[in-house]
C-alpha cells in the first residue's frame, strides 16, 4: 500500500470548532483513554476512546437508530432503554463496534451499563450505550470496564474532550451549539458527532448526541428530533455504506427552568424545533465534509422536479455516484455524469428540460451544454461545490451532502484493520 | 493529482485474450483511427476509436439496452433498428458516447448510419449503431465520417481490432468465442465486450457484441440473449453507474446452414443458450475482473436465502459496497462490512444463522467469528476473492461479480477529461 502525505492538517486547521462553545446547564462529561483503539502507532494507546455523557437531573431522551438489521448490541440495548423517554447518562466507545457479536456482545454491554450504574449511583435503565469502531470483535471488556470506572471517578473533561473521543477516522472533532430563549430563560443546546465512513441515506451519522438544558416532553423531543433527522442526517452520504451502529441520541434534563414543552404547535416548540434542525444540520454538514479522505463538500440541490419524492431519488442518486465525487475531486465539471446519475435514479425526466449549474456556473441549459464546462471548473477550487439541478418539470425539491471521492479514502478503508 | 506507477502492465500480461479465436463465418471487420478518442498523450491519436462489424448475409439480430432514463442517441436510434429483428452491420465509436447531446446528437448518429450504409451498399435500416466515451460532448463529425468512409473501403481487420477500437479505459480486448454442432455442422459464437467504468445491476456493460452463423429466428435469439443477460451482465457491478449507452447485441447470420431455431425447448436451442451463456458470463467476469483500477476480482455467491430475490439484493449490496470493496484490495478479510452490508440489504436475515467464507476459509460460523481472519487473509494474495455467505434459511441463490476498489480507479475518473 502506497502511503501518501495527507493534507487533512490543512482541513483540520481550517474546519476546527469554534473555541466558544456554550455548554446547557446540569451536564458533565469525561473521556479517558482505555487503549480499545488499536496501537500500531506508538502514540495510539493515549488516544481517548471511551466517553461518559452524565446528567446532573433525571432527563427526557429520545433516539434514531440504524436501520440494518444487523444491528450493534449497543443498538439492541439502547433502543430497548429509550422506550421508557427518559436517561441520566449515556456511555460511549470508539475502537470497537461491538456489533456481529452475537449474545457474547450483547452481554458485554450490559454489563458495561451495569458497571457504569454502579460507580454514578445510577439505575442501569438510566443509562444508553453506543459503540463506533471495528464490527465483529468482541470488546476488550477487562480495559473498557477499568476506562469506565477511571471516567466515573470525577467527570472533569469537557463536551469537546468527548467529541474527539467519539472519532474514529474522523479528523477534527464536531461539536455545535446554539443558545436561544424560552420564556425569557436562556437554553442551549449542544450537539456533538462523529462519522465520516459508512455515511449513508437512513440515518447517516455513525453517532451523534445532543444535550439541551430544555424542559421537554418526552413525546415533544421525539418528533423534533425526527423531523430534524430528515433534514439533516437522512440527507448526508458519503459512500452508501448503511452501519450496524448509527445512532442519534438527544437528552433533555430542563435545568434552564422554562416551562416544559408539551404542544409541538407552540411557538416555544417551533423555536426548539428550529434549534435542534441548525444543529443537526451543521453537523451533518460537518461530517459529510469530513468524509473519509474528503477534500472538498458537495452541496446537491435539485429542483423541478415532479415531486418532492422524485427529487430526493435524484439528489441521492448524484451525491452517491462515485463518478461524480470523483469528478468533482478532479475538478472537472462533468455534468454528462451528473445527468446520466439523474438519468438512472428513477425520477421523471425530460432531457430538453434539464439545466445544470456547478456553483452558478450554468453548464447545461434546456438539455444543451452551455460550453462554460472550463469556467465552472475554475470555480471548483474551494472547499464546497454546490451542484444544482433544475429538472423543469414541477415543484419538488430535496437536497443531499456530500464529499468528494479521493485515494485517501481507499487508503484509509483498505488498511482499516492493519 | 498524484501520478502512481501502474500495476496494470502486469494485469494485461497475464489476461490478454487467447490467441485462438474462433470467428463465425459470413462476418467481416475494420476497426481505424478516426482521431475521435483524446489525444492529450502524443500517442493517442493512434488509438483506433472506429470498428464496423459487417454480416455478409442478412442476420436476425436482437439487443438489450440501458434503463437509464437518459439514453444516449445510438441507443435511441438502435432501439428502433432492432425492432425489425434483423440487421447487416453495426458501427461502434469510442472516445465520445454522443449522450446529452439533443437532437443534434440525434441527427449526427443518423448521418453516420446514412454514410456507411452507402458506403457498404446497404439500406440504413439494416445498420446497428453504439457509442461509448465522454458524455456532453457532440461528435467529432467530419473526423468521424472520414473514419467510416476508410473504414468502409476495405474490411481486412480481425474481431480483435475490434475489440481493441472500442476499449476506453479497459486495460485488454475482451474476446471469447465458442464452437459446437448443430445438426451435424460447426457452428461458432463469437463476442467482444468493453467495459471497465459505469459497471451497474441492469444491463452493466458499457458496449457487448455477439456474432454467430447461426441460423435463429430473431424472436427464439431475443427470448436468448434476455436470460442470458439476466446470468451474466446483470450480475456485475464495478461502481453502481447504469451508463447512458449500455448495449448488449447479437447478430445471428445462418452462415452455419444449420436448420433454423424456432422452438425454444429444442435441443438445439438449448445448445445455444448453453453458448450464449457461456459467452456472456466469461464476457462479464472480464469486465468486472477488468474493472477501472482493479486488481482483484471478487465473486459474491449468496446461498440458503430466504428467496432468489432475497439472495440477488444481497449478492449485489456486498458486491456495491465501497467498504468490501477497499477491504479486498487490503487484503482484509474483513467480514464485519460483508455482514453489515448484507444486513442494509433488504435481505430477511438471522444473525445467528449466517456463515461467510472467504475463499475455502470460514470466518464466521452460526453468526460468530471462527477467530480464522488472518488465515483467509493469507489467500486474499490472488487475483480472484471468492466470497460465500450461508444465509441459513432458505434455498434462495444468487451470485454477483465485482472488482476491488482502488486509488487507481479514482485517478482515472479524475483525470478522465483532463
Amino acid at each position: 500500500m502506497t502511503k501518501k502525505k495527507s493534507n487533512n492538517k490543512e482541513k483540520e486547521k481550517n474546519k476546527k470548532t469554534p473555541k466558544q462553545v456554550a455548554i446547557p446547564k446540569g451536564f458533565l462529561f469525561k473521556a479517558v483513554s482505555a487503549g480499545i483503539k488499536k496501537s500500531s502507532q506508538p502514540d495510539r494507546t493515549s488516544r481517548p476512546d471511551v466517553a461518559l455523557i452524565v446528567s446532573e437531573y433525571p432527563a427526557a431522551a429520545a433516539a434514531v437508530f440504524t436501520t440494518n438489521k444487523l444491528k450493534a448490541a449497543p443498538v439492541k440495548l439502547s433502543i430497548k432503554a429509550i422506550k421508557s423517554g427518559a436517561a441520566r447518562a449515556v456511555i460511549i466507545n470508539s475502537g470497537n463496534a461491538n456489533a456481529c457479536t452475537g449474545s457474547q456482545g450483547l452481554k458485554d454491554a450490559q454489563d458495561t451499563v451495569k458497571v457504569t450504574a454502579k460507580a454514578l449511583g445510577l439505575s442501569p435503565k438510566e443509562i444508553l450505550v453506543a459503540s463506533t469502531g471495528v464490527i465483529g470483535e468482541l470488546l476488550p471488556m477487562d480495559r473498557l470496564i477499568n476506562g469506565l470506572l477511571k471516567a466515573s471517578l470525577v467527570l472533569d473533561s469537557t463536551v469537546e474532550d468527548v467529541a474527539r473521543a467519539i472519532m474514529t477516522t474522523d479528523t477534527y472533532p464536531k461539536v455545535v451549539s446554539r443558545s436561544f430563549r424560552l420564556d425569557g430563560k436562556k437554553v442551549t443546546l449542544t450537539g456533538i458527532a462523529k462519522g465520516s465512513g459508512m455515511i449513508a441515506p437512513n440515518m447517516a451519522t455513525m453517532l451523534c448526541f445532543l444535550i439541551t438544558d430544555v424542559a421537554v416532553m418526552p413525546k415533544v423531543l421525539d418528533r423534533i428530533l425526527r423531523r430534524s433527522v430528515g433534514l439533516s442526517f437522512n440527507r448526508i452520504t458519503v459512500d452508501g455504506d448503511c452501519s450496524t451502529n448509527d445512532t442519534l441520541m438527544i437528552l433533555a434534563n430542563g435545568a434552564a427552568d422554562n416551562s416544559p414543552l408539551k404542544d409541538l404547535r407552540s411557538d416555544a416548540s417551533a423555536r426548539m424545533q428550529k434549534a435542534v434542525d441548525e444543529v443537526t444540520y451543521d453537523l451533518s454538514r460537518m461530517v459529510a465534509q469530513d468524509g473519509e479522505g474528503a477534500t472538498k463538500l458537495i452541496e446537491v440541490f435539485i429542483k423541478g422536479a415532479k415531486s418532492d419524492t422524485d427529487a430526493e431519488r435524484a439528489a441521492m442518486a448524484v451525491a452517491n455516484s462515485l463518478l461524480v465525487k470523483t469528478a468533482v475531486y478532479g475538478r472537472d465539471a462533468n455534468w454528462g455524469r451528473i445527468a446520466c446519475a439523474v438519468g438512472y435514479s428513477g425520477a421523471a425526466l425530460k432531457e430538453e428540460k434539464i439545466n445544470i449549474f456547478f456553483n452558478r456556473v450554468k453548464v447545461v441549459s434546456n438539455g444543451r451544454p452551455t460550453g462554460k464546462d472550463l469556467e465552472a471548473a475554475r470555480q471548483m477550487a474551494g472547499d464546497t461545490v454546490k451542484i444544482t439541478l433544475d429538472l423543469g418539470l414541477g415543484r419538488g425539491e430535496s437536497r443531499a451532502l456530500t464529499c468528494d471521492l479521493t485515494e485517501k479514502y481507499i487508503e484509509i478503508n483498505a488498511e482499516y484493520r492493519t
